[in-house]
């Protein structure tokens, strides 16, 4: 019986630590969004650098995690419930894993139109899709760490917002290309950053439906236009 | 011992039955990828639509070929060559599932973009990024079924061509805008689907990645400098 005890706890801390790692490595996909945008914001190259250097750190906890959920299943051969956050853990990191590829790519956008400025209008906008795609990331990251599905299907009901605001940004800033020529390469640039932003709240979607598959043990079956919309 | 010829019959079953999902998933990638430049070129909106349907049955082989996995995982606890190959069909069915994607947001920017015509010279650069990408796609779900580390190597050293034409490509787009403010809507859904095309490459390069490892038992490790580049 010690024995029994034994692994039933083991098995328990295998899957707590998993749960750890995937709180460090949501931290820091979250922080890298919002020091990406930030450097963008404020054309602070060291910080874009910084975020650049970052995630590497999150691609290393994505290989880890996902090599302690396989090692896992092989060894404990889960079930049901077990099977569940074994499974999410793996959907989740490769989720956060994209999050910090986007921000990076924010980051390299931000060395990249360093001496551009921008108008206030476009600058407001960014910043409104940014905040709404962070208090995403930062809700999930909640759901997943307390299990609460209703804070998930929060998640899964605000992503269309996002979307909104993306179109009207997107708009906004061809607009802006077309009344002056020498605003289309920043534009451009900004183009794409706002594309990767709405993308992160895609992500922050895709991990609100693992987490309500976690908890429920079904799919989530709710709201969602992705078939309509032109993106990932 | 019949018991354990038949038990390990069954477990080599599994894994060529992954290995068929996976070769199935793939023509159906790359077939996505293919038809869905078709009907960007030609603006042929049926094809279009065609292509956003047929990403679903993508999809749904993604799930299946995941949980497949999972199952053998748990069931069988490979080890080594085996855990390779199963760990490997969920990386690759992942990189699938967003190629499909990325082809099926192609094949939206036809639809949106349908009446609009472009010049000669951004036909011959689309045509030619397309062409260079699909090469790497079908190159690696070769290296793949054949398990051909060589060709797996080939792929990866080739990505940076694409990223080359990637950015010659939206260099000609960016010129063509200043030329003309009347381009700019039609350029910027070009840009995207460029970009688009790029990442189908680097996903080629990723499923090239999970082959030299599948086949070696070691990380791949050559030349891909992800890391300066501005992407995913």
């Amino acid at each position: 019986m010690p024995m029994t005890q034994h692994t039933v706890t083991s098995f328990e801390e295998d899957l707590q630590s998993l749960a750890r790692s995937i709180a460090d490595m949501g931290g820091r996909a979250e922080q890298i969004v919002e020091e990406s945008i930030r450097a963008l914001l404020n054309s602070d190259i060291v910080l874009a650098h910084q975020v650049i250097e970052a995630d590497k750190k999150v691609d290393a906890l994505h290989r880890q995690i996902e090599e302690a959920a396989i090692l896992i299943i092989a060894r404990r051969q889960p079930m049901a419930q077990d099977l569940r956050e074994t499974i999410a853990a793996i959907r989740i990191a490769n989720d956060l894993e994209r999050i910090g590829d986007l921000g990076k790519n924010i980051a390299k956008r931000a060395v990249a139109i360093q001496r551009e400025t921008f108008s206030n209008k476009v600058r407001v906008g960014v910043e409104h899709i940014s905040e709404l795609a962070l208090r995403q990331v930062k809700k999930v990251l909640d759901a997943y760490a307390v299990r609460d599905v209703a804070k998930a299907q929060e998640v899964c009901a605000r992503d269309q917002e996002i979307d909104d605001v993306y179109t009207s940004l997107f708009r906004e800033l061809l607009t802006y290309m077309m009344e002056d020529p020498r605003n289309i390469t920043m534009c451009t640039h900004l183009l794409f950053c706002a594309k990767n932003i709405e993308r992160i709240g895609d992500h922050a979607t895709n991990i609100a439906e693992t987490v309500f598959y976690l908890i429920t043990g079904e799919q989530w079956d709710g709201p969602r236009q992705s078939s309509t919309r032109i993106d990932e």
